[in-house]
C-alpha cells in the first residue's frame, strides 16, 4: 500500500479496499480548509470506540457545519467509492465508528444546534451532533425534557443510529418510539426529509424507523425531531438490596406485569455496586440493588412506590432508601451510570467487553441465573447490571487485550450468553447495535430476513460507502 | 380483453394488465380446491372497502389456512405476474383493498388463530385474520387486553398493514408501536420473520416498522406478535359538551400538554352528534362534544378526570355526564365508532368520502377553524369528528356517487384540507394510509423520500405483484 501524497498520518488502515485518493483529499481541503484533518492524533481519536475492537483509524476526518457540508462530503467520497464514517462522541460499544475500510470520518460535532423547540407540541428539531445532555440543558426552563439516556453523554445522531435506549426506557420507549422525523444524507448526497411533527401518520413507508438503527448504513442522519415529555410533577428515586440478583430480577418482572409505569428499574450485581462504591465515593450495602424512579403526579409516585416496595419486600428486599433531593438522586443515577468506567477499574489496564442481551421478562431470571453460572467458572471479573424492566442486562467481562486467551474466554461467554437469549425468545443486543461484533448474532436471530436487509443496503447504498462492514457484511 | 377460460365472472377488472391466465386458476383450483373462488358474489365482495372509490374486483379469490398456503399463492401469481392481494374484512377507507390491476385476492379470514398469549410477558402472537375484539374477548380471563381500536372491527393483520391507530392512540400508540413481530412471505414466497419478543432490540433494520404501514406493498403478513396491556384497575369515560368546536380542541389540546395520559379523547361536532342520536338512539345534547376515557388505578383516573374537568369547564364546557357502568361505556364508545356509518346515514344512499389529516396539536384549533370554513360553504352534510389528543380528525362529506359535481367538490375540500394539514407540519394520513387516494398526497408530504420508498418497494417486489398501485404509483 502506498502512502497517498498529503496525508501526513504514518499508517492509514490496514484494511483500506483502496489507496486513499489524494485527489479526494485535496478535494475536501479545498472545500473545508482547516475543517478537514489527517493529524495523527485526530485519526487515533476517531478510529476507536467504548469497544475492545481494535483500533481502526480513517484517512480523514471532516468537520461539517451543515447538511449541505455533510451531502459535499459523501458526493465527494462517492466519486472516488471511499467510505464515510459518521462519528458523534465516540462512546459505542460494538466498534460502530470504526473505519476498518479506511475512508473519511465525518465528525457530526460542530452541528450542534438545537434548531427548534416546540413546547406546545412537545417536540424539539437538533442537529445530529447535539449530546441528550445539552439538549436538557437547553430544554431546562421549559418544563420539558428528553428521557432517553444510554449513560454516556452520546449525541443524538448517534444515539438514533443505534436505536439506543437506557435507564429511561421501561417508562418511555427506545429512540424507535422517540424519534418523529430525520433529515438523512443518502449515499448519492441527496438529502430526504422522514416523519414529521405530526403524533401519527400513515403517509407511506416508514423510513424514519428504518433508518433509526441502521447505523450509518443506510444514511447519514444530520437532523432529528425528537419527541418530549412534560416534566414529571413529582419524582422519586430509590435503591433496595435483595438477598440475591434472583430475588431482585423477581421483584422487577412482578412490577411490570402489574403495569406499574416505572420510570427507570435498573438491577446492579455486588461486584457492580462494590466498583460504583469505589469509583462513586458511595457506601451501599454490597448486595444485588435495584436502583427505582417514579415519575407522576404526588399522588401516582406514592402509590408506584408503595407497589413496588411490597413486592420487594415480599421478596427478601429491604427497605428502600430514598433519594428524595435532586442532588442525592443526581448523585444516584451518576453513579449508576458510572457503573461501566467504574467496572473497568476493577482492575486497571484492562478492556471492558460488554455483552446486551435482552429477553422477555417471562424469562429473564431464569437467563440471568444461568449467566451467574458462567460468571461464576469465569477467570476474570465480570459484573451484571442492567435495565431489567426491559429484558436487559448486560456483563462487563473485564479482559487483558495482550492476552489473547481473555479474549477468547470473553467471546465464547458473549457466545453463551447471546444463544441462551436467542434461544428464550430474546434478542442479541437491546442496545447496543450489531456494529462489527454482531454479525454472526444477526444470521442467528433474524435467518433470512438479513437477506432482506441485504437488499436494502445494497439498494441505498449500492457502493457500499456508508459505514462499509457494520450490520451487513461487506461485499 | 378476452375472458380467460374457466373463470365464472362475467367482467373481469377492466385494469387488469394483463388477461388472466388460466393456467393459473387451475394451479389455483388443484392446491386449494374450494378454497378458491371466482363467483360473482366474491368477486363483488372482495373488489370493495369502505371508501368512495369504484369496485375493482379481482380475478379470484383464495383462503389460505397457513403461511405455507400465502406462500403458494405468491409463488403461484408470481410466476405468472399477476397480482395479489391481501384482504382483512375490507374495512379500509383508502381503496386499499381495491384490485386495480385485477389478480387474486388472499383473503385472510381462515387464518384466525390466536397462536399464543403470553400473560407474563404482556404479548400474544396471533394469525393475521384476527380480528381486535376477537383478541380481546380471548383475552377476556388473563387481566390483559389490546388496545388499538380503529373503530371497524377489523383484522390485526389489516391494522398492521395500514397502520391504523383510533381512538386509544393517545396513550398506547398505534399499531407502529404495539406490533413486536412479524410472519410475512415476500414477493418471491420466501418466508421472513422481524422482529421478536423481546421489549426492546437493537438487532439489525427494522423491517417490523418497514412492513407496519406498507399496505401489502412489501409483502404479505400472516402472522403478528403484539404487544398487550393489563387491564387498568380502574376505567371511567365522560362525555362533556361545548359552547363551540374550537372551545373543545383547546380543552384537548392543554391536556395533552399538561401530561395528563389520558387514554381516549375525541372530538364529535353536532352534525355528528345529531347523527350519533339517530343511529344509536341516545339523546346526547347536539353540541360539539369531548368524550373522554381515563384509565389507570382509582386515585389517578380521579385525578386526571378532575384535571381534564378543571381544564374543560375554564374554557365554557359543561359538566362531566359520566359513563361509570361497564355497559354504559361500552353503549358510548359504540356509538362513538358508529359514527361514520351514522353519519352515512345523514343523506340515505349516498356513499362517505373521508378524510384523515393529523397536525401538530398547536396547530389544530387552528385547523379545524379553518376546516370549518370549508365545511359552512360546502353544498353537502360535512360531519367533523376524530382523534384530537393525537391531532387526528376526519370530515365525513357525503356524496350521491352518480352525481360527478360531488364527488369533484369532495375531492376539492380534502386537497384543500391536506394541504392546509400540511403547511402546518402535518401529515395527509394520520391512520387510514395511502391505498390509492393519496397518492399525490405523498409526493407533496414526503418530496424526494418517496423516491427511496419506490426504490424499497423495486427491490422487495421487482415484478410489482404486491398489491400494485397502492402507496407506489406502478411502473
Amino acid at each position: 500500500m502506498t502512502t497517498p501524497v498529503g496525508m501526513s498520518h504514518p499508517a492509514p488502515s490496514s484494511s483500506l479496499r483502496n489507496p486513499f485518493p489524494a485527489e479526494l483529499l485535496a478535494a475536501l481541503r479545498t472545500r473545508f480548509g482547516e475543517r478537514v484533518t489527517t493529524s495523527s492524533a485526530a485519526l487515533e481519536h476517531h478510529g476507536k470506540d467504548e469497544s475492545a475492537h481494535p483500533i481502526a483509524r480513517p484517512n480523514a476526518v471532516v468537520f461539517p457545519d451543515t447538511t449541505e457540508d455533510v451531502s459535499a462530503v459523501v458526493k465527494l467520497c462517492g466519486e472516488y467509492s471511499v467510505p464515510v464514517i459518521p462519528f458523534g462522541v465516540g462512546s459505542s460499544v460494538e466498534g460502530h465508528v470504526l473505519a476498518v475500510h479506511g475512508g473519511v470520518c465525518i465528525d457530526m460535532s460542530r452541528m450542534n444546534r438545537v434548531l427548534a423547540v416546540n413546547v406546545e407540541d412537545l417536540d424539539a428539531t437538533v442537529e445530529a451532533g447535539v449530546t441528550r445532555k445539552q439538549l436538557n440543558q437547553h430544554l431546562h426552563d421549559t418544563g420539558l425534557f428528553f428521557p432517553i439516556d444510554p449513560g454516556a453523554d452520546a449525541t443524538l445522531g448517534g444515539m438514533a443510529a443505534t436505536r439506543a435506549s437506557g435507564t429511561n426506557a421501561v417508562r418511555y420507549g427506545t429512540m424507535k418510539e422517540n424519534v418523529m422525523g430525520l433529515t438523512v444524507v443518502l449515499a448519492d448526497g441527496s438529502v430526504i426529509r422522514t416523519g414529521g411533527r405530526a403524533r401519527k401518520s400513515s403517509a407511506g413507508y416508514d423510513l424514519t424507523r428504518l433508518m433509526v438503527g441502521s447505523e450509518g448504513t443506510l444514511g447519514i442522519l444530520t437532523e432529528i425531531t425528537l419527541r418530549l415529555y412534560p416534566q414529571p410533577e413529582a419524582v422519586s428515586a430509590a435503591v433496595c438490596a435483595f438477598p440475591s440478583v434472583d430475588a431482585a430480577v423477581r421483584t422487577v418482572i412482578q412490577t411490570i406485569q402489574l403495569g406499574v409505569p416505572i420510570a427507570r428499574c435498573e438491577l446492579l450485581d455486588a461486584l457492580t455496586i462494590k466498583a460504583v462504591n469505589r469509583h462513586s465515593k458511595l457506601s451501599l450495602r454490597e448486595a444485588p440493588m435495584l436502583f427505582c424512579e417514579f415519575h407522576g403526579t404526588q399522588a401516582s409516585v406514592e402509590e408506584q412506590s408503595r407497589t413496588v416496595q411490597e413486592i420487594a419486600r415480599e421478596l427478601g428486599g429491604l427497605d428502600f432508601e430514598w433519594a428524595t433531593r435532586q442532588e442525592e438522586r443526581t448523585r444516584l443515577w451518576q453513579a449508576r451510570h458510572d457503573a461501566y468506567p467504574a467496572c473497568r477499574q476493577l482492575r486497571p489496564g484492562n478492556r471492558a467487553f460488554s455483552t446486551d442481551v435482552c429477553v422477555p421478562i417471562s424469562r429473564l431470571a431464569e437467563c440471568i441465573a444461568e449467566t451467574n453460572d458462567d460468571i461464576v467458572k469465569a477467570s476474570m471479573p465480570i459484573a451484571l447490571f442492567g435495565h431489567v424492566g426491559d429484558g436487559n442486562f448486560h456483563l462487563v467481562v473485564l479482559i487483558d487485550p495482550d492476552n489473547p486467551a481473555d479474549t477468547a474466554e470473553a467471546e465464547a461467554l458473549n457466545h453463551r450468553v447471546v444463544m441462551r437469549a436467542l434461544k428464550m425468545g430474546g434478542t442479541c443486543t437491546g442496545e447496543h447495535g450489531i456494529g462489527l461484533g454482531k454479525l454472526d448474532f444477526l444470521d442467528a436471530e433474524h435467518g433470512a430476513a438479513v437477506q432482506v436487509m441485504a437488499a436494502i443496503k445494497k439498494t441505498l447504498d449500492p457502493n457500499n460507502i456508508l459505514n462499509p462492514g457494520k450490520v451487513i457484511r461487506s461485499w
